[in-house]
């Protein structure tokens, strides 16, 4: 058994990963912490897992989480990560992150939308933990930067396509659908009931601090630089991500070409199912699992492709594909912790 | 006092009107007809309005119908409307048809998406009630074909920047997102609580009979054909629509010089309300009113316009705007029984 | 025409005053106060209304309420009101609070539930003002205590039955659920979207604030001293209380007699609906609206009334009967500003 | 491993069901039935389980269901469990039926609330499925009518207490409130997505068939006639129920008694919590498990007990807890298949 440590385990990806974590197989959640309720049974905050996980929230102490974890996750705002990873790490442990901090290897592009970076000579280290892509790199990491939500939305159906030269990379816009999850546990204005409820808004348009993330990743994979417009916008439920993106063809393609491109490329893992003819993605399909549902339609008329994803914001785009990339580094079933059969509504 | 008429009153189109004429200043509503509902009091079927509207529904009878409205509202599915219409227009009365099958002007475009045209004759004269935009036409009509939800809140934002030749037209993309009483009343697994609450997906991907409305009324305007990709979505929620537009830039421009065209374009028209800078439309602001609210933002990097906007589609995409063409046609106050103030939540 | 004002206009009691007030025929809505958004176009705090209330939210100051306003609706929080409303009252102006600080007319039991009280004096001056039971006292009030939103759905099914002397008044029950709205518009932790959403649960369980303002009521109408267990519930809807009260019948009687004596008692008056046999109240048919519709059930196996009564929380609960007293307090229409139709869904 | 089939596999209850036997340590699910979708992959109807149950819905066949399973579920509408469920336990079969056609024990009461029985014979052999109540007999039972979700919100609170004598009898209320899946996935307009949303009622009001249900089984064990005033209520939420019973005391007792009392009586008994003081039970803490969690309040002024407990309809009101007596039977964990750690959010 390994052990595993939760720092920032009452937020909401955090939470997620004690539920992942308590009931994976061949790892112990040894240790959780939480700032606002340090010293309270992680149960009292939520009463859901009464029976389940009734530790203890403990009060961070560096020396103590490297005595008691093998392996830690930092669910942590931004800014805070970087403030506590580079002693994990000089500490030999395996880390990984949920926020910002480490998914850029480019300290000024983190800087241009974020702030000062306090660790800069980890970036180079860090691996970007988009589990079936960077799947080689993950396992021999010591630190992974976990994707955001919006990114793992947007790059999972784009790059075997992107790679395969189909996507003219001047045109490419990608529009996502968030559940209010994403928004975390802090309470606002912008995530109260009466303001959600019955509404449906665009924010940060062209403007979200995961953009600079997506282009990078693209710019990466297709060897040339990629800036796409982006723009989130604010779905009335809980969990669930969805995202359409549009591109201009470069080439004649049918449908069945792109999904046998989608299939071959995700061949072998689990995590990523390509829709059949005439069906598309449900965030409900996803609901509570660590699955990436991708659709396919070409628009003959316009020359252009539409791909349409769908995940759970909190699993796959947070604490499942953490866990996920866990079960790499440690030479683990990809799927250990993680095979919950989905409920049916 | 203008005496009004809705056929099909209950589903929800034709509830809304009910709604809005009973508490219009200058129409009586003077029938109701429903085919599920006949002999039936309204408020039975909507216990909301006992007291207010307790009018019986009546199983249509053209010459009753005749007989007791000066304009007549047909809020009926697709065929059964253009099956009645044309005695009614040859009773010399003033019709509005919230189905599909006055839209068109080209029987042939119609019959591609729809099914044969029964009344071909009458396509020529009926007017597309896009209130804003058709006003003088709309004045004069004896029939409007009243506009689909989703090509209302595709074309208010994007015509007066087509005019100004703004747009490469061969980039048009909309991204629409619906509340789920745009698919009426009826009882399907779709509209299931259980299957839309907590959900998102998009369906009839570039593949929606509204794509075509759209294209019409679009070429027309812009004087060249234009063909937009559309992808239709479903929000879990009542009421609402939004619709965020992606286009290319045919020349250089600002955010402000945009927001200015619009708001020169709409100056004095009540219903079109432009967001200032740093604001987006939110559907929660116009629930249950005849707006349509349009934001912008201009993605500088990819020189893209990206245009927000949000309307209630019961209202503004069908009920409201229909009343608001009987107001224009009547020469009445155009926001003549629309002028409710909205809920804040 | 009156002048009105309204101070706290931005939480959602006060914005609903806002809404109601703007479309009054009567009264002009001649200032408003915010202590949060002073300074701010009432419009940006609630975009819905841009076009229709873009007056400014001034700060509150006692003079230029006074001078602007004939009549003052307080929409604030308990203690808040009682520190104003002396000088308001001094000044002579008629006073609406819809807080609880003008409520009781015991300064003890207010005491006992609330805090020290700041303006015992007028605690006797004070009407509660549950329109349709003290319809007399409230023409000639100079201060009334606008009703909670739960006694008003528990008082208005019960009084008549209790003066009939059919009900044991040992054995009330009053089992209520309330939307969101109820909670207020600041955050917390309890009413954000996904703590709230999916879920329904009891709170405050015989022990909320609103029960000894019931058992005071009760007490007077029945001449006897009553004490009713109170449980409340949160329901994830934005709008809208049900409240199903179960009470031992004193003497035998039938459904139709129940529902007889309703009518009679609430004949003329325009905001109470008796639902006909076989039908039930549901929030949904007063969302929006001043009505409280009420359903009557005899469980004749255990000789027990069932009431259900359904408001909207944020209308008939809190601002719509606040205006409606205003209107018996002018000597205007009851309905006037209330006869918005509502929506069908 | 033994071998399980379900018959109805694809309704609500069906559905979940085959989520919880996929994953079951013990159990293959080895064949599923469905009237609607035979021949179809279960996965086509519930896409979220594409890669994890993708085998087909076989057409019933008494001869290959007995075949092909040691146990069978039956998740049928009532009456069709009746008609095939005999030639299954002719066949020797071990079958859990969630229908009401084999709750009752007498023939009189279940013909007085449903339809004529067709196998009364088997009446006398079937044991209620009640899993912490009846264990003793569930163990040894071949034919399990496994209780209605209502039922089992309602008696498990109070079946310790009625035991020990602290209820009067004659003056219990069960308020209970249920999300919409407990309608089940056929299509009507009382679950569609705009009639339910954003609406609270009561229906069925002391009408409803689970109340002789309940009847039956708090008079067993009380050892007396009881009836109990029921009344159901919908929440717009998918899953969750919660129910709220009052009832006198016959003797004074404190809340820490009556906790003691549940405590003690559900001791190792790992589906029940019973909640701490101060806290009461939310249907958001059992979403998606087994548990049911009970809280109590006592009103002391009215010498009245409150209890309120939460389930899951689905799961502890249907699929879950026929499971749980599945394991029970077959001498496995009690919590086999049943220990997913729930969702925070």
């Amino acid at each position: 058994m390994f052990r595993a440590a939760v720092i920032g385990a009452t937020g909401y990806a955090g939470a997620d990963l004690v539920r992942i974590l308590a009931g994976h197989p061949d790892v112990e959640l040894s240790m959780i912490t939480s700032r606002q309720y340090g010293g309270q049974p992680f149960s009292k905050v939520y009463p859901s897992m009464a029976g389940m996980v009734d530790m203890e929230c403990a009060v961070y102490d560096a020396k103590e989480v490297c005595d008691a974890a093998d392996i830690i996750f930092t669910a942590l705002p931004h800014k805070v990560s970087m403030s506590i990873i580079p002693e994990l790490i000089d500490n030999g442990k395996r880390v990984i992150d949920l926020s910002a901090d480490f998914r850029f290897n480019d300290a000024d592009l983190y800087e241009s939308c974020y702030q000062p970076h306090m660790a800069k000579d980890l970036l180079e280290k860090s691996v970007y933990g988009l589990s079936e892509i960077y799947t080689e790199q993950i396992k021999n990491a010591q630190l992974i930067g976990n994707p955001g939500c919006y990114p793992t939305s947007v790059l999972l159906p784009l790059i075997p396509l992107l790679k395969e030269g189909l996507v003219d990379i001047k045109s490419i816009i990608a529009d996502s659908k968030s559940g209010v999850s994403g928004a975390g546990r802090s309470t606002s204005l912008a995530t109260h009931f009466c303001e959600v409820n019955e509404s449906f808004k665009a924010y940060k348009v062209a403007d979200h601090r995961h953009n600079p993330e997506m282009n990078m990743v693209l710019s990466r994979e297709a060897g040339k630089d990629i800036t796409i417009t982006f723009v989130p916008h604010l779905v009335p439920m809980i969990r669930g991500m969805l995202t359409t993106s549009y591109s201009t063809l470069e080439k004649p393609v049918d449908e069945v070409s792109v999904r046998n491109i989608l299939k071959k490329f995700y061949k072998g893992r689990y995590f990523v199912r390509i829709c059949d003819e005439g069906t598309m993605p449900d965030t409900r399909n996803v609901r509570g699992a660590n699955f990436c549902d991708i659709g396919v339609k070409i628009d003959e008329t316009n020359n252009r492709m539409i791909l349409v994803s769908a995940i759970d914001n909190v699993v796959k785009g947070a604490a499942g594909q953490s866990v996920q990339n866990m079960n790499i580094m440690l030479g683990l079933d990809e799927k250990a912790g993680l095979n919950n059969v989905p409920y049916p509504v």
